[in-house]
């Protein structure tokens, strides 16, 4: 790799396209409906191979990164699972729901009355679904009730259409999670109103999916990529990571320490609940226990037998976020460089 | 700021260009030369307003961070505090040596080496500092012998030229840093070389600089801005705090708690010491106990007392990590807008 200028991303496209391929199958075979968070890699051609092999679309964050990844490639259908607010980004969904199926959320009904406003008079109603509050204390209305009686407002909505349920559930609970779901998609059928999307999901309890049977949809994004968090959470290997950050040591310092080129503005201050800041790849023993901006600081008990100069790859505690900081990325097969790729959704907040 | 799409990244000038004049003032009577780092604002024109204000050139990490500056502007000096390794890196550094006066740092053998060879036939030699470990344990020589040592290597390199010492402190151990920096010196002289520069910096003891009289040029990044963290250290106020996120309610799911659109793609999980992600401004009573990729959560003993669609601002725990975070920033005077500035050295980490 003496080839690339550290620090760089890279993405082993092998390791991603078989990730890729593995959950497909568990969806397939389970009858979940695949439809990835493109957060963890905002790349089109991933997000491209994500549909070609079973994927109903793609979920974004944001309106922006909607665009990017539809301005990028066929995304098919697009899922915003965010609050939507103010004149701009409405009117940005709305061209961007002239291009393609699109569905959102909401959890009040300040959105669901702007988003009425902006699509009183499309061709199309917006289909919006209601995000529940089932236990992850984040967004979410906070009762079945609530969730009925924004349904109701919803479907009774100019523009807008219900179109179900949305929830980011908190890790093992899937009976307590399908109970609550239950419950309002009850309620919201005594209103004479169908659910047809049940959508969940999260990477932590990513085999775990076919326990919540009622979920029409399954929402996953880092096991695109996989990283230290989901390796120390037993959900997959370090040979399962197919986001790497290839740095160089620039100084060591003393015997049982040495500097990489990587800091905070790579590998991210994320810890996810990990002690340290990555995993030195072949050197378990090596602890980065300190990031700054541009450095990363790798310790040992013993002799850290490094070399200045010498290059490592370091698995991130947190993939998503490192594909964030970087403008490209270095696609791989293996040891063989594919090319440099552009993040197109990198940086897309709005 | 209705007119602002949130999340967004304002800069306050009238608060930055008193915050650089109040640290320039402080620097001019104790006869100390400033050379900012620009890591904080990454910013030609806050740069210029810098050098403009009596700073003798600016300190960059990076080599691609010093390409953007001078690229943007006029930035008379600069002093990349990094060990460069690499032909790419050193290429760029020597094209870079022909436009601008530049120095760099090494804490080894083989970084001397390489760019002995980078600028053995340069017209004029590369001015190399040797970078200090004086107790912060990340780069540095370890010992005064060591400092010497590698300034009588450097001195005897084609192409380069000895410039002095550089080292980033630890807090508050002003004797002891001089007293090794001292040592270092009468080493480096007995062999017959000049110490013309030593080079400290750190913004937490920004105020204590002159107890430490033996450094000539003090480099200092985040006073431009000011940030949570130095609030809490007590270096200034949250009326010097320049840089805040505008974020948007976009939900209020509980009576007290409420979500912003800002997460860590903008606040980032930087922490330094501190409880939550950031201070919202004339809201003590809030803490960001949790962020994700785009959601902030506020909560609060008492009610929230938030609205869907309302706007906040945050001071960030740390400002120059929140600066590499979006493609632009909103300058502002005031409450008035100047309009968006693209952050220049934004992601330049190579």
């Amino acid at each position: 790799m003496t080839s690339i200028d550290t620090p760089a991303v890279l993405v082993d496209l092998n390791v991603a396209e078989r990730n890729i391929r593995k959950y497909q199958k568990y969806c397939d075979e389970h009858a979940l409906q695949l439809r990835p968070h493109i957060k963890t890699h905002k790349l089109p051609v991933l997000a491209e191979y994500q549909i070609a092999q079973g994927a109903i679309g793609i979920t974004c964050q944001k309106v922006s990164e909607a665009e990017a990844m539809v301005a990028g490639g066929d995304m098919r259908d697009v899922l915003i699972t965010y609050n939507i607010l103010g004149s701009e980004k409405i009117s940005k969904l709305r061209s961007l729901s002239e291009r393609i199926p699109l569905s959102v959320v909401s959890d009040n009904s300040k959105v669901v009355e702007d988003l009425s406003k902006g699509f009183a008079d499309a061709t199309e109603p917006l289909a919006v679904l209601v995000e529940c509050n089932t236990g992850a204390d984040r967004c979410g209305v906070s009762t079945p009730t609530m969730a009925a009686e924004l349904a109701v407002l919803i479907e009774s909505s100019s523009g807008l259409n219900f179109a179900g349920l949305m929830t980011y559930p908190p890790t093992g609970e899937a009976a307590k999670v399908t109970n609550w779901l239950k419950e309002a998609k009850e309620m919201i059928k005594a209103h004479g109103i169908e659910v047809p999307i049940i959508s969940s999901g999260g990477s932590p309890d990513m085999w775990n999916a076919h326990e919540m049977p009622l979920a029409t949809e399954y929402r996953i994004g880092t096991y695109v990529y996989n990283d230290r968090s989901l390796v120390a959470r037993e959900v997959c290997e370090f040979s399962d990571c197919a986001l790497t950050v290839l740095a160089t040591i620039v100084s060591v310092p003393s015997n049982n320490r040495a500097l990489v080129d990587a800091g905070s503005k790579v590998l991210t201050s994320d810890l996810l609940g990990l002690e340290g800041y990555g995993h030195v790849l072949g050197r378990p023993d090596i602890t980065i226990d300190q990031l700054s901006e541009e450095h990363g600081r790798l310790v040992c008990d013993g002799s850290i037998d490094l070399e200045v100069g010498q290059q490592v790859r370091i698995v991130p505690n947190h993939a998503c976020v490192v594909s964030n900081m970087l403008d490209h990325v270095v696609l791989m097969r293996g040891n063989e460089i594919e090319g440099d790729e552009k993040v197109a959704a990198r940086g897309k907040v709005w």
